[in-house]
């Protein structure tokens, strides 16, 4: 299956991309940072980083941790990181029906194998 | 000016990004891949690997390169490759339009300075 991924780029070198979606997004189903690391496959430190990073992108926070800090605490999406991944996901999905004569035509000239 | 990329990855971790597209677009506007690397801030090695690989996804070549070789021979798009680019520079576009809103949105969320 052909897969098309979105970034944008804001000024100032700040960046919205499938990593800090995929991230939020687990975080929502997992309910913790440390669930969403493992569910991604990377580091505790790694997803703590990301999160940190898109939230110091926007004015309002994509996330909200509940107390026990570090290991033990929960973590969650607010409304307004929900909202992210929603318009995120919706700008993929318009992309993907407005691209699917190009994809095709890609496809059809493809290498077989690969 | 925020910036949307898109990305296609095709079965066999084979892919087409911003990267061969512009090496296609500064072949076909420098008329080598010494002028391409150049314009792109590459090395020739670099530029000429990745042609390669965007020359190994289709089944249809997407640059010719005239005689004189590695060094004075000039490289130009195929129609086919010309078509590649076009193709991915019109699903861009039609990103751009469908995802006006929700980058206007992000965009009022973000965090001044950056």
């Amino acid at each position: 299956m052909t897969r098309l991924t979105v970034r944008i780029d804001f000024e100032g070198s700040r960046r919205l991309g499938p990593g800090k979606i995929a991230l939020l997004e687990a975080i929502g189903a997992t309910g913790s940072i440390t669930g969403a690391a493992k569910a991604l496959g990377m580091s505790y430190r790694r997803a703590w980083v990301l999160l940190e990073e898109t939230n110091a992108l926007f004015t309002t926070p994509v996330s909200e941790t509940a107390q026990g800090g570090r290991q033990g605490g929960g973590a969650s999406l607010t409304s307004f990181g929900e909202e992210i991944v929603t318009r995120y996901r919706s700008v993929e999905t318009a992309l993907l029906r407005s691209a699917q004569g190009d994809v095709r035509f890609l496809e059809q000239h493809l290498r077989a194998g690969g």
